[in-house]
């Protein structure tokens, strides 16, 4: 368990506290929720990444059986209501929250199924999912496309991240310090695609629903 | 699992009912759906929570182990289906059944959690989220911001109703009388927010994004 | 596991194939999404229906025991990026091929369900499942109204595609002609519903929220 590993602890207990701040702002800055809507979509992007992976993992989610999980998302999102509120421009706050829960879990995410026993490539794709899942569930509640769909450079430094975390473990030198320069890895990544508006390769701008098509289906 | 406990069950397949019929009837009223969707959102709405519960505490889901979830779903939907439309308004009866499910579902949810070992705080969100998680589900599916979020007395009463489930359980004098007690406190709560038009505290109404921000990352 | 079993493993693949495309696709046709996003979509199409039966099985997911799932998600999801801007039409190849994914998932669901010791019912509503999770979580995604609801003949070919896997099996004539004759089956349905635009049964067209009707709840 978690609790054996105190680096991943920590870092998923981070990632957890800035997700949980980067829900509660996201309420406040897209749809006018009250302190209960606030604190609940914070916590529900604080924790349902690491839910997923646990779910996916078939173990009992770490949120049921440590508080300090629930204690961190509650806490982040209470914070962020009674702070957030007197901030005037929330977006780069949001997006550094989220690079940050998005770097962090992806790490932790990754280490968490090689532990487990999961291949190299599963673990890979599971941290990137841890990073990305908990965003996912906070678009889809709001009504966003996700950005792991309609942000370029989401999903890649995720994948990089967790990818990183594989490799050094796999090398047998990863500890404190690998951990966090692979989350470093993923959050500087992130933030230039964020700075410079990369996107990956888009299709021809001319694709689009002809005037006659009826639907998606 | 359930079938040691009566109680339990008894209200869990109730809830079940009265989500199932709330699930079709939000069918028949936000959305024209035929009566494949009409059912098919009844049954999603009704074993959501149980579902989501079960999934949560790494239990197969009761739905698949008893037939009587899935009888009790599916036959509520096609009630509503039936006599749904006779009805000119449906918004009474779908708040009314909405919070029946809720005031249920937050009881059950939070005795199966202590029944499985886990600790207080957890049970009180596990069965917190038994109660809100069907009708989550049915508000994504339907494309509306959920009520969880949305509502100011949805997840309060919900907390509190799990809460008091928890509370007689530790001190030992849980019974039939006690889990309804606990239930009727909670669809109290929640029909007097209904009514009332309660919310929880609000941020201050001038909130919002400002006009050259291009969105929420 | 389904490697005991290759008639399953085979049309699980191929199932996850065409929902990889038919997701891809649709990424392509509804939102415009950068390759990473498409793939994306296209993976979570293909996997999600297999990941949700396994979570309801209580089992690991086969998506991370087994390479082969990913791989061919992620293939596919590339291919459709490649080739699908060349269509000009995507309408007709997302429908076959959500239809074929659709049909395939629908038996090996409820293949794999009655292999774990399911009783018919919940092999029959499992597979069903498991053919319309994959189309549900990419709706939701990209924010249409899932098809499950709002599609006439959607859940009841998959229902009668898993009905037949449970027949043949009980019946012990369970084979990999019977199998792909169920997929048949349902594939037919569905497609003659959609070529005849044929719904079940709607409730009155009168029907709607009346003028002074305030919301849902």
């Amino acid at each position: 368990m978690t609790t054996d590993l105190p680096v991943l602890l920590v870092l998923d207990l981070l990632g957890t506290f800035a997700f949980a701040l980067n829900g509660a702002l996201t309420a406040l800055r897209v749809v006018r929720l009250d302190i209960v809507g606030v604190v609940t979509l914070g916590v529900i992007t604080a924790l349902g990444g690491g839910i997923i992976r646990d779910v996916l993992l078939d173990v009992p989610p770490a949120t049921f059986n440590d508080w300090r999980y629930l204690a961190v998302a509650g806490g982040g999102g209470l914070i962020a209501f009674v702070f957030g509120r007197h901030l005037e421009r929330l977006t780069t706050p949001i997006t550094v929250l989220d690079a940050v829960g998005l770097s962090l879990f992806a790490v932790t995410g990754a280490g968490k199924a090689l532990d487990l026993g999961l291949g190299p490539a599963q673990a890979v794709i599971l941290g990137a999912t841890t990073g990305v899942g908990g965003g996912t569930l906070r678009d889809v509640l709001v009504r966003q496309v996700p950005s792991v769909l309609s942000s370029g450079l989401y999903a890649i430094p995720a994948l990089v991240g967790a990818t990183a975390t594989v490799v050094v473990t796999l090398l047998g030198v990863h500890g404190p310090a690998t951990a966090v320069g692979a989350a470093a890895l993923c959050f500087l990544i992130r933030m230039v695609g964020v700075h410079y508006d990369l996107d990956a390769p888009l299709p021809p701008r001319a694709f689009g629903p002809p005037p006659d098509d009826d639907g998606p289906r």
